[in-house]
């Protein structure tokens, strides 16, 4: 993909994520895959529902950059899931109240599962409310690093068989990871993401 | 009714609907009946606020099409509504995280009473909100024939006294079915269940 | 007020409200007092986010119109209104999902009390937080001239000391009623109001 | 900074804290620092939601003005952090239901302490979600120098290493104060703020 074309999706992708109050306060970063070599990325400190084709800055996939702006500090989480997933096209990470809550209220366990929800089908690869799916949740870190081997370990259990994160995973206190094999289609995957964690939210919620 | 004006109202349909986050991910499908032989209906795996007239196509009551795209693969659960009906316009289908949820906290009962509230009156035949209206609850199912037959079946034995889905009805971890004599009548039934989903979650939430 | 003012406005306020969803399936109804005689007020089942000044008409006191189309069924709770209150200019009726549970959960409450926030200072005559507001809940019926009677006794008991409904009242599982001396003013009471609906529902969701 | 470039962005600032429902009922006020003797300020009454630059008014450290116009009641509140902080820019003191409750919620408590969250880096001075951020909590009063008085002195305490307003407080049933060098810098602290205060909100909800 070119890269204008990738900015564009890339501030379009912000005023619609900031629009349902999950782009608070600068927060999240969001990429696209450019070519084997590069990727597209969210410079840090932009507010994301008011950026502009400039706040987009190209970075490889060792995270380096011929720009003199700071590509987002989590840049890591998004090389390498372009790395583990050939197919993969664009990421996104997004700080909303449900993702954050949801870690944190599960304190303890590694992971979140979805089971029983038609909503499940409009993830990709998803065709019956039978799936169970399940997210990683990780613990949060400030070592992006740490994070990123403890994500690619998962991953890797995940393609033997073990729960790994097909779809996206939590980082606990933090906020959600997920993407597509296109900006859209990394879209749609926070939509029924979202849309799942309000239901176990409210479902939580009930008085026994 | 012409498609033209059919693949219009159906466009804003999914607009009002998404605007409410009642059309998450590609999620529902929304039809109107255009003559004896034909309704007009969303095509599969759009996003529903963003549809163009180009998502809606023709099919028969069968579910038949000379249209290369695939119709909704819930077009049987609109078709059976408008032969059960013969005033029948218009049938929305929405994934609402209410109707999502109820359906769940309801475990094990087959139908949702809402009783007391003035709102009810919004729906077509009430007069008063002493009336007490029955949603059956479905269990949900990918097997659309036979998830087809029980509301056939519920219907029926509505039409004769029991408890039937006068106005709608929801499918356990799915969403809600409804419809109207027009689109807008539909829009209202959506709007009005609804608003009383959102008072009944309310009130369940509330510690003992 | 001319009547092309009075159903601006009236046109206003309900785009107003149901951008906040305190206007579901047409429900509520809005009233101006246009000069000693008569008031304009929202003709029945029009969608209150959808009006145009044609959805208004003119009625006089007793309810009673030269216009063809029938007035709001609840014309008169807003008349007898502006008969008790020689100063008031603007009556608003609005379901609201709080205002609609609050009553709901205060079950076999004839009042709620509102108590020690800043925002009571939003409300007509409060000067300060450590003020007590009284909502008086009415029990819904669809005799409209009951219900009247019952407003206009705990009006005059509330004019010698008693509790009266100084600034609005709910009707349990239906709404609430609010006014101003103009139409600004009803709108900030009801905003005042539903906020200050929503801190409850909060406060009392909070488990023990 | 001119006042006519004040002046608009607390026009705009207005519209967006409104669009997030932290306006309501005309209540709220912001200001920013004009110069050494001068800030600009909201006047008292107006909806925030809906300001034009003239609804700004100028006062001097003391809220003194040759305006004929009432300032913010609260203005002291504001003067007093230019007074505190020579670096500061911008004030905004916001009612939103969330702030409005905690305070309620942790009666008895002095203070709220933000733990664990990644978003708490989009405070200023704060590098990793191991911060604890601490907001103190006054009681209400409509004894605008008493309150001065305490937050000055809890401004103090904190500069000697106890537990002072760094990035803002709150108002038990009232709301929230907060600010930043820049009006942005404050608007991303309110925003960054009521998100922790919906994840705090949602926990504490959760049952046992």
């Amino acid at each position: 993909m070119q890269f204008a074309e990738a900015a564009k999706q890339i501030v379009e992708a912000g005023r619609w994520l900031d629009a349902r109050s999950w782009a608070p306060a600068t927060s999240g970063n969001y990429s696209i895959r450019l070519d084997a070599d590069r990727i597209a990325i969210t410079a840090s400190g932009r507010h994301k529902g008011r950026l502009i084709p400039d706040d987009v800055l190209v970075v490889d996939y060792d995270g380096g950059t011929s720009d003199a702006r700071a590509p987002s500090a989590e840049t890591p989480l998004h090389t390498l899931m372009y790395r583990l997933i050939p197919s993969l096209g664009a990421v996104l990470h997004i700080h909303s109240v449900h993702s954050t809550v949801l870690g944190m209220v599960l304190s303890g366990k590694t992971e979140l599962e979805l089971e029983g929800y038609e909503l499940l089908k409009a993830l990709p690869g998803i065709a019956t409310h039978e799936a169970r799916v399940s997210l990683p949740i990780f613990e949060n870190t400030q070592n992006m690093a740490a994070l990123a081997r403890s994500v690619t370990e998962r991953w890797k259990a995940g393609q033997t068989g073990q729960t790994g994160p097909s779809v996206g995973y939590l980082i606990r206190g933090h906020g959600l990871y997920t993407w597509g094999s296109t900006m859209e289609e990394a879209m749609r995957a926070v939509e029924a993401l979202e849309f799942l964690f309000a239901c176990e939210l409210e479902r939580r919620r009930m008085p026994p």
